[in-house]
């Protein structure tokens, strides 16, 4: 068995069962082919999850003579659990939660590609780095909505009604969509939306190329 | 209280405080929540305003051999004015002030975390860098705002009326939104405005990219 | 013929005929200048046709001693296809066909400047690298346009109806473009609507600036 | 006087000059500041061409013993250009001549602040390199917009009706501004729309990131 899960088709035969078992949950969403060849999808989809299972077994046969060192592998784990979940009670019976478990099965191609599989090393490596950004693009937010709700609590309910509601509009207003309009309607309400509106979009972009350069940097010393 | 000062739990429990006197403040601007627990808020207000004098008098002990040392330290002055100020006349009456002297607590975040201090300190590193860079947009701002007011002032003096108005609307177009229809409604007033805004989109974004880069070499450097 | 082939004058006069056989297809979409000129137009165009034809036999002289060097150019290969296509049964009577060839020409640009030549063989060297991040970015699409028909595919059929329409729904929502109103009509459907859209802001955003310092790296270490 | 044009102050006040003189041309455009102090602007203006003037003078001093030298530094012809031009007739009743001469002194800052002029150097030198990816972009441009004007160009004539006008709609687009209401309205004319706006964007973004990775790894080399 080592041999096979170390073979090239290995890993080519897996992903084209992942790619069959996405294409059939994409499919299922056109209603003209659902209704054309409805059982044919389904009887794929069976014998996708037979795929899954038979590459399984033979990653588990290949760890035989120490079994430990096959449930110590999280990939391993993780395809165990969507296997067997679709089995237990309560989750057999929810449509939703089934589809999501198929849904689930593409991640499995991360697996499958050692170039995937190297620039999801290279994105864990740097999620700490953004940690501390993150939490000052949070403290930014929180008291600009502070701020926010004061200005325009009580004329924009909509928008600014409460610290949360205020968050998600400044949060969206990161990407300075309709911020003529915006500014625009903060004006008719009081004088102070113009430094208000124009301070936020020049700290938020200083904040935001900061990051990119952090990014960069972070990633040029390794 | 030295030993007190560098211990971690020390830093937690101040951060916990701030965290605590955000959610509050936080919290305060659901109706329903105000209605239902405001005055236990008002109660976990006064504990958290507790806990910053108890911070602040440790602090102090801790410097009791050097009391100058204490106030040299920005910080500290910061939290002093801070814990003041609610209690001068004046502002003790004035809701909007009270509410901004706890909005900035959150600030004294950056106090406690050693990784939020390094990034302060490199943006603080990078804001002369920046200065000549912001000269010149204002310039170029400045220069396109009296153009649009002599090409637009008269047909759109909502948006090009005075210089003022004119150097918003174009730090707002820095941003590419509506420029679609910005530039439609400038074409029906002179043939002036195709060259105007295209120019104006390209000298833009040359300099907000040259800014980045900018900002990415100075880093570099470092 | 060598000698011909290598001076700057004969990339010179092969641009000049690029530019004029361009300028025409141009002038041929202002209907007042096609109604007066043409007849003109026409002429130009078959001047250009015999410009690049006369290209064509001089370069292939040059490799009198050795034609097998000459159709091993791909860049040959392309301008016969060019030029001999039109003659072809069903492309001649074909005047969309036509078109498309009269504007493939451009692309003969590329061969002429050799700073274009550079930048093509820096894009060509790039795209494999891309390779990985586009599989995840489809990944990515595909799984939010999932999730997206499960959540909005009965309330917003035209954009959520089918995986195939949601995709393309969300590629253009890497734009960023018009979310405020999107995010909010997804709330009046379903609560989920909110981390649905957040996720998938910081998720495309992180992907596509990973995107881009991975291009920057690889490009440094050349 | 060439000790005065080393010293300090002389910059000072030169800049004083400048922005008194941009302060002026920018308050008449408040037609209430106009009504209220017009006089006093107009005098304000009259004694910063007197400065103007005197700088001019006080650098021709300093360059007395070799004329030519003072003649041939391009920034006191622009200044001399700048001063003389108002008294020229043809140009001396046309206000908006004189007004954008007036504008013109603003450029004048750079000669004044060094940590300007350098930027303004390496602007100059990140031009050339430019160029390239310019006429690649000019070029992407220009065959979309033949193959814009092809298949919208009878149903969108106020977008794609001439060669010229689809190359602005899609330097616009450029911006990805209003995106999915023109793929929408391009969608009920043909379905060629999705994949000519779809790879545009991929295109256009492409190239961008490329531009400016071009124009790091240019100024890394420096
Ligand atoms: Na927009
Ligand atoms: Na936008």
């Amino acid at each position: 068995c080592l041999a096979v899960v170390g073979a090239p088709w290995f890993s080519i035969a897996g992903f084209t069962v992942i790619v069959l078992n996405a294409a059939c949950l994409g499919l299922e969403t056109y209603s003209g082919i659902e209704a054309a060849a409805g059982p044919l999808l389904r009887l794929i989809e069976h014998l996708c999850v037979a795929g899954f299972l038979v590459e399984l077994l033979i990653r588990f046969g290949a760890c035989l003579d120490r079994p430990s060192a096959f449930f110590r592998d999280r990939w391993n784990l993780f395809d165990m659990l969507i296997l067997a979940a679709p089995l237990l009670p309560g989750v057999r019976e929810n449509v939703t939660l089934l589809r999501l478990l198929r849904l689930a099965r593409i991640v499995r191609a991360f697996r499958l590609f050692p170039s995937l599989r190297v620039i999801l090393v290279g994105i864990r490596r740097s999620l700490p780095g953004l940690g501390s950004f993150l939490l000052i693009t949070g403290l930014v937010l929180y008291a600009y909505a502070m701020l926010g709700w004061m200005l325009f609590g009580t004329a924009q309910p909509d928008r600014y009604g409460t610290v949360g509601q205020a968050m998600l509009s400044l949060f969206l207003l990161l990407s300075l969509d309709d911020i003529t309009n915006i500014l625009q309607s903060g004006r008719e309400i009081t004088g102070w939306a113009v430094p208000y509106y124009v301070s936020f979009m020049v700290t938020a972009c200083y904040l935001l190329t900061n990051l990119l350069v952090g990014l960069v940097l972070t990633a040029l010393q390794e």
